[in-house]
Parts: structure tokens; C-alpha cells; sequence
């Protein structure tokens, strides 16, 4: 394994070819039906979702609540073993949006880096330098910084302009001016608003961004390609949750194909599909 | 048990008189030596706390990285079943700073309210409208929403001028203009920051403020009190955690009078201890 989160997850991407992220968000009223009776739906889903998948996936990004909501952790501890076993090269993201200070938020970097072997967390800002270093003090475990999110609320408090400038860049330009030493902090920059991931690419054009919200949340694509790939064709994760996992149902072949479908659009538009990136 | 979570929330500080809330943050390399070879040591120790302050806390307030940390969510619903048992009037905030969108949002409110029956949950408003909702769905259970926080990074963003005023005071009068129909709806405020307390009391006159940062982190009780008690002597929930579950190394008796001698500095300066409050 490398030693550094950047190295990880350029031979990620590398590997298979690919920016897609899959995201594994499995609620239990939503499984193909044939899992339901399964004692432990959770990971029967994943293991379908990975095996339909790893040809196609740069990244797995398990969202915590659907397992913690109903006390199966061990089932996320199980998917996460999964992934290892059948797609070692991918990176694998746990989307938790942790926060908090001191021994707190030493406490949740050791959830996402020990307990589960994250190879990286997704974080929110709001707290400040002390709420995020933490997170940070691995080189070889990386952050995902809240910036831009997909949602509608995105505008409340993330759009409000400080000294002409909208917070989310703020945000940005202190992310990647001070706590970026390891290089291995990236950005959620949301699919929805194009425009302002052009923004933050121009500003900011090695950083890597998680990009949420491409089909059911209405991200275009071809827009969010067009503004977010860097200079070599990468620095962006696409990730696609529902459109993938509930494709056909949650039905294996439709799955496969769902991912497919979404690496090759990707791979259209990279201007080349090396591994150069971050480190 | 009253139906609506205001109601709890004024019951809780009438029954003990008292604004105390006791942080259960259980540090496992911290722990008396006594406890240390306990198999479930967090729940061991939260029994000792609990016993000693059960005379003085209106509230608990576990923080849930300490046992997620470790895969210890067992005790920390043993721990909540004990207050529960021990001190029914108490309140349960389960401080877990989630924040999310959608599914997720909704997945993160059941974790804390029907997984661990918790009777309020700390919740990040960075996401805005579509990621705060969720929690306050329910007029039974209550979301305390970071405003402003107690810790240096608090400076990063929270306090950025938009439009000549901090963004704390954005979010302050967002949620009390638009997220608080149920009455819900509480604040972190931190302690370290008088001022900042004081000019959100005067705009938010009956709004409940969380107060960390008493106490280890420096915040100055009677300066806090002096800015942050509304009109009834009521309106904050002061808590402590390592200035009393390790007062005398964790012996009980330390505790006990920790805890106690925080609600008397408190009561002192109360104009009177009535449960005049939220409802």
C-alpha cells in the first residue's frame, strides 16, 4: 500500500481507468426485494453492488447513517472488508460529515481510520482549523472537505458573500493555503452548480473535489466535466449513488451497466486518461 | 413524559433545579484505574457519574465519537438506558454534531432518536434548510444547532462579517426566524466568547443556548451567566464534562461536589430558579 493518501488515490483512479465513485446508501425500504429475508441485507447488497461494480469504480462511499440508524455497523465493517478483498485498489470513502474539536474529534478520525480503515472521511467545515487537522494529521488517510454542497440549503449559509467573495471559497482558499501540507485534503463541490466548480478549479487547479449530485439531484455531467476536470483529466471523484445501486431495481446486470455507462461518459470527455494528478 | 420536547426541556431544569448538563465523554486512557480492567468500562464510569450528579444535572450529554471510536455503541445505549432508570427527568442530548442531506438527514435523526431515544441532537448547520429540518421533524425531540462555537477555529468562518454582522448571528436568526415552529430548536454557544453570547441574547430573548467551554476550556461562569440567563433566569444549559467526570481522578465524591458546586455558582446567579422557560 502507499504510503500517501495522494499516491492511493491516483493508483485508484488508475487502476480502473476511472473517476467513478459509487455510493453505498442502502436503505432498507428501497433493497431488491430478494435481499429483504437476508440477515444481513446491508452487506448482501453491497457485495452485489461491488462485485456488478469493480471494474468500473475508482471508490466506494459508504454513507454511515443508513447503518448506525439501525445498529449495523458490523454490516459496514463487513462491506468494507468486501471491498478490500475483491477491489483492492479502491479507495474507499466513508461519508460520515464529522465535526468536532480536541479529543472529540480525535476520537471520530480514529472511527473513520482505524475502527472502519477508511481511506478517508468526509468533513464539515464550520468549526474551524482546530475541527479539522485532526482529520488531517495522517498523510496516508485523507479529508473531503465540505465546500459547495449539491442541496438547495447549499445557498443559506455557503453563498453568503464576505467581502464580495462567497463563504464556500473562503473555505477553500483557507483549506488548500493551510491545511493541505500532506496533500491530502479534497473538496465536495456539488454537481449542481457548474459554474462554481469552475470558480474553485481556476482558483485551485491541482486540489481533488468529490463531486455529489450528479442524476438524482439534477447535476448535469457534461457541465460538471467541463468545469471540473483539471489540466491532466482528472481531479474530480463523480460520485452516483442511487442512480447506480437502484438501477433495474437493484438488479445485478443493471447495476453493472449503470456503472459502466458512467465511467465511459466520464472517460469521453477526460483529455487523457493517465494517472497523473495529485502527488 | 410531556409531548413536546420544550416542555421536557423546561420539566428537566425544574426537577433538578438546575442548568447543569454533564458531559459523558469517556476517554478510555483517561478513566479511573479502578475501571480500567471493567469489561464495559464507558458504561462502568457513566454509572459512577451518574449516580453522584443525579441531584444536580438537568441534562447528559454523551458524546457519541467516544464509543464510536471503539464499536461501544452498547454502552452507550446502556448508558442512556441508566439515566433513563437513574434520573428520569434528565435530559438525554445525544452530542453528535451530524449533518447531512435528504435519506441521510433522516437516517441521522432515527440514529439519535429512536436508536438511542435521545432526547435532543446536536446538529451542524453548514448544508442549511434541507439539512437541519430532519431533525427538528418531531415536536417530542429537539436539534441544538452549532452557532457559536467555544473553540479557537471558531474564528475561521463562524465569524466572518456578511452584510456587517458575523455569520453566527446569520444562522442564529435564520433558525429562530424560519426552523423553530415546534419550539425545538436550542443553540451552541460557547462560553469562551461573552459578547458574542450577550448580543445573541438580546436578539434571541427566548431562545435555549448550549454553553460549552466552561471550565477547562476557559469560558468564565459568572460572565457567561451575566450574558446569557434571559429575564425568567433561565434560557442556557451549562455543561461541563472533564470539570467534573475527572474532578479527583474520577473518584465519585470529587464528582459529586463538582457538580454540585457548579449548579449552586449557577443558581446564585439566577434571579430566581423557577421553570419559567421555553414553553
Amino acid at each position: 500500500m502507499p504510503a500517501m493518501f495522494c499516491e492511493r488515490l491516483d493508483q485508484a483512479c488508475a487502476a480502473a481507468n476511472s473517476l467513478v465513485c459509487v455510493g453505498l446508501d442502502p436503505d432498507l425500504d428501497q433493497l431488491p426485494a430478494d435481499l429483504r429475508q437476508d440477515p444481513q441485507p446491508l452487506f448482501a447488497f453491497n457485495r452485489r453492488i461491488v462485485d456488478a461494480t469493480l471494474q468500473s469504480a475508482a471508490a466506494y462511499k459508504p454513507q454511515i447513517a443508513f447503518y448506525s440508524a439501525l445498529g449495523r455497523e458490523d454490516e459496514l465493517m463487513a462491506s468494507i472488508d468486501y471491498i478490500r478483498a475483491r477491489a483492492p485498489a479502491a479507495l474507499v470513502i466513508l461519508d460520515a460529515k464529522r465535526n468536532d474539536i480536541g479529543n472529540s474529534a480525535v476520537a471520530y478520525a480514529r472511527e473513520a481510520f482505524e475502527r472502519y480503515g477508511a481511506d478517508a472521511v468526509t468533513v464539515n467545515p464550520y468549526m474551524g482549523e482546530d475541527s479539522v487537522l485532526p482529520f488531517l494529521a495522517r498523510p496516508d488517510r485523507g479529508a473531503i472537505l465540505l465546500c459547495r454542497t449539491s442541496n438547495p440549503g447549499a445557498r443559506d449559509f455557503q453563498d453568503l458573500l464576505v467581502e464580495g467573495e462567497p463563504l464556500y471559497k473562503r473555505v477553500a482558499e483557507r483549506a488548500a493555503a493551510r491545511w493541505n501540507g500532506h496533500r491530502n485534503l479534497m473538496l465536495v463541490v456539488g454537481a449542481t452548480y457548474p459554474e462554481e466548480m469552475a470558480e474553485l478549479r481556476r482558483a485551485h487547479p491541482m486540489l481533488w473535489f468529490l463531486v455529489p449530485g450528479i442524476g438524482a439531484q439534477g447535476g448535469d455531467l457534461d457541465s460538471t466535466l467541463a468545469a471540473g476536470l483539471n489540466s491532466a483529466g482528472t481531479g474530480l471523484l463523480i460520485n452516483s449513488s442511487r442512480g447506480i445501486i437502484y438501477a433495474g431495481g437493484g438488479e445485478s446486470g443493471a447495476i453493472r451497466q449503470a456503472a459502466a455507462t458512467l465511467r465511459e461518459a466520464i472517460n469521453r470527455k477526460r483529455l487523457k486518461s493517465s494517472s497523473a494528478g495529485y502527488c
